[in-house]
């Protein structure tokens, strides 16, 4: 059995994950094997059921385990270990629920933009707005931000006020590195790191070494981004997901050259990349020389269960993925500081087209924020931030419990917003009798490439507090179950 | 004669060039005829020559008097006042020097980025920099800086950290508009107005809005504004000058459908685009549905004599001008802010195809600019930092006075360096002399699009004190009059 080892440097729940991992990687736990259920393993390693759950919950996320209903966890169809030299047979997704049919769509592009831009008359009358792109700021160490700011200006003066280095400053590069490594799992040299002012500049910055290209969004899809791709040129091909992510084979029949994918924590649906389906989309893109994987990491902050779910990027052996990521949730929107890792090859060929661009942030900024990371604040913010997110999330869930008879909830577990799917009515149905009973809900509609039928809404909580999530459930509920 | 007025709410000078002005524009003064001398003028009015002698410099510079050598000045030969509806008959500029044979060019394109971006081992022999992109920043008020930054995040907070205006914060661009319509004759909107990290960013932005182009520029130009139009794909149609500025009989040849200018302050040769060039380069824009003019108003900030001349955008009577400006040389380079002013159906377009872009400049740093601007510390800092230059200036001007039997002097009177042609030597022969005396000068050729032949070097002075400019002088005098 597990050999679980007491001292608390690593929690039991994580020893449980780490080793049967282990055991599905190097197959001594069989592909389809069936596993023990959680109380089964509770009873038999004497700890408690809510632990082993934690660590199935894990495996499950990360695809390593299936849940199958009113039978319990498989192993999943894996059939390589995830340092991959080529992957065959995962999980066809064929079985899974599809993400791209479930959530429908009915409304013209116009109308969603209006709905997730709401117009001064009809925002007036809202008094609680489930907002999907807010975070809390509340919280925000506004003291700390100061006083480094007082100390970087007081220290540094006229230096910081000269041009900087093109790509952001040394110690800044150095500093994400520093937490990619340890919390996303990614090796990197802050030489593969360009420092700008947001993703969608670096977008641009990216489009210039790549050129246009066919790219594959999963749909639905953070339609920012969609857009940004196809201002620039690029032609956008919408690939359906399934509950495991972007299916691989259509991505395959696509003739895409390149993917753009939210592998840890897709927006909107929420759905987790499996490890195999990560296997499937490294495999597609070495099949063909110059196949490159954006990934975006846009909230991989924020998981309120089990270990945080490990970045594409680091399994990335053949220099074929290129990782975003952004301080925009994890710090504030208006730093405006996002960061790339180039793989080595594309690193070059960024100094030969696009060297001499100067950085895009301010030196201070930039500054700052190094000094923030460097003294630990980062962290603690990203911890406290992660309780606070968990409380309100663990409270939205709560008060949606009664719900579940006509919903069915899904996206939990991570960032900052859950998707409720009615039974029976549109979204459009759902946000009227919201928006009568004070409270903006927003559709999924608008996030689909393809247009699509609705009965889904999204409901953000970051920019809540406890008290109106409460209140507004309260309101949703009086709306919906008349 | 020209009826003066005391009391000193406008000088003297001021009055002359204005009463000159407005009779040239309406004829009273026919054009080619011959102007007073300044001394005659002076002994008319009973004020001094050197009052007279700035009226006409002021005059000549924007071109509506022409000095000719030993016979005095002259009326120009414009056609049409500058508020103008079509310019015909301009100077032709066929007897005035070209730019572009002037400044010749040898070396190979490599080279010239290692010329401007000096490799370490080279860099530790060199005493003196008379680097054309340094600026001084000894002066920055960063006491001021750091109060302001203090006060803004100590009063706004929260706020602040949340996404803002898309096209930059509204008091920030209000104060900008101010300043361009005190400061710059332009009359703007803050609608019209989109604040971006760096032009180069803005650069992109239009590149959105405009599609691919044939874009004409000056040669030589700022090269880092030609590499960026060709990485997003414009093609650059190198268009020669004479001293009035872009040819515009080659402009219409060359087939461009935009035209990229710096007619305040030519970068690098210092020319003023006068009057007449500009009627001619407006009616090249008004003949074809679709023709822009990007004027870049780099540094028109700096100069040392007379009045600033006046951004051709407030002249745009037509909504052809697209104005670029930017902090980078009047407050720092690091603080990363530029903006642009765009007509009013390119701004409509704009809104349509990059209204969704998240504003690349942190809100802190905008809030703090503004409060900058609108507390008067800009125009403060301004004017004092023009009287630093011009110090500068007329001490290298001073020191370089010997070498006038040798060389050939231009570029003098605003911005923030000058150029220096050899009458035997090429561009590379002075700067190997002056390298071996620990001076660094820069080489015309490397801001040519078109390679030619260089005997011109380029001395920047803005970053060096007037000690280490007379210092550098007296290094050249010995390295080339040997």
């Amino acid at each position: 059995m597990i050999p679980l080892q007491g001292g608390k440097t690593v929690p039991y729940y994580e020893q449980i994950y780490l080793y049967i991992r282990e055991e599905i990687r190097t197959g001594k736990i069989r592909r389809g094997e069936k596993m023990p259920s959680t109380r089964q393993l509770a009873a038999k390693l004497g700890i408690s059921r809510s632990t082993t759950q934690l660590a199935y919950d894990q495996l499950t996320a990360e695809g390593y385990l299936e849940a199958r209903p009113c039978r319990g966890y498989y192993a999943a169809d894996i059939d390589l270990p995830f340092s991959m030299e080529k992957a065959q047979e995962a999980p066809s997704g064929a079985e899974g629920r599809s993400a791209g049919e479930a959530f429908l769509r009915e409304e013209s592009e116009k109308d969603n933009i209006r709905n997730n831009h709401p117009e001064k008359a009809e925002k007036e009358k809202i008094l609680i707005d489930f907002s999907p792109r807010g975070i809390d700021l509340s919280r925000f160490p506004f003291n700390t931000w100061r006083k480094l700011s007082r100390e970087i200006l007081q220290d540094e003066n006229k230096s910081l006020f000269v041009s900087g280095s093109p790509r952001g400053e040394e110690n800044l590069r150095q500093a994400i590195c520093d937490y990619l490594q340890a919390s996303r799992g990614i090796p990197c040299r802050p030489e593969q790191l360009v420092v700008g002012a947001g993703s969608e500049y670096l977008l641009m910055l990216l489009w210039q070494i790549l050129g246009n290209r066919q790219v594959a969004m999963e749909d639905p899809t953070y339609r920012q981004a969609s857009r940004v791709m196809q201002g620039l040129g690029h032609t956008v091909i919408p690939v359906a997901m399934d509950r495991y992510g972007m299916r691989a084979d259509l991505l395959e029949e696509s003739g895409a050259e390149m993917a753009y994918i939210m592998p840890s924590h897709q927006f909107p649906t929420g759905a987790v990349m499996s490890v195999a389906r990560r296997a499937e989309i490294l495999a597609w893109a070495d099949k063909k020389e110059d196949r490159y994987i954006i990934e975006d990491d846009y909230d991989s902050e924020f998981r309120y269960r089990g270990r945080p779910i490990p970045a594409l990027c680091g399994s990335d052996r053949l220099g074929r993925v290129i990782y975003l990521g952004t301080f925009s949730k994890a710090v504030a929107p208006a730093i405006r500081v996002s960061y790339m890792v180039l793989p080595e090859r594309l690193s070059k060929r960024y100094d030969e087209v696009c060297g001499f661009y100067a950085s895009t942030v301010s030196r201070v900024d930039q500054a700052v924020l190094a000094r923030f990371m460097e003294e630990g604040y980062f962290e603690r913010h990203l911890n406290r931030m992660r309780g606070i997110y968990r409380a309100k999330h663990d409270c939205l869930l709560a008060s949606l419990e009664s719900l579940r008879g006509d919903f069915h909830i899904s996206g939990e577990m991570a960032g900052l917003h859950v998707l409720l799917k009615s039974k029976q009515n549109s979204e459009e149905t759902l946000r009227h009798l919201a928006a009568e009973k004070g409270v903006r809900v927003y559709g999924l509609s608008s996030y689909f490439l393809k247009p699509e039928q609705s009965q889904t809404v999204i409901l953000g909580y970051a920019n809540l507090t406890e008290e109106e999530i409460c209140r507004g459930v309260e309101l949703l509920k009086e709306a919906w179950c008349r």
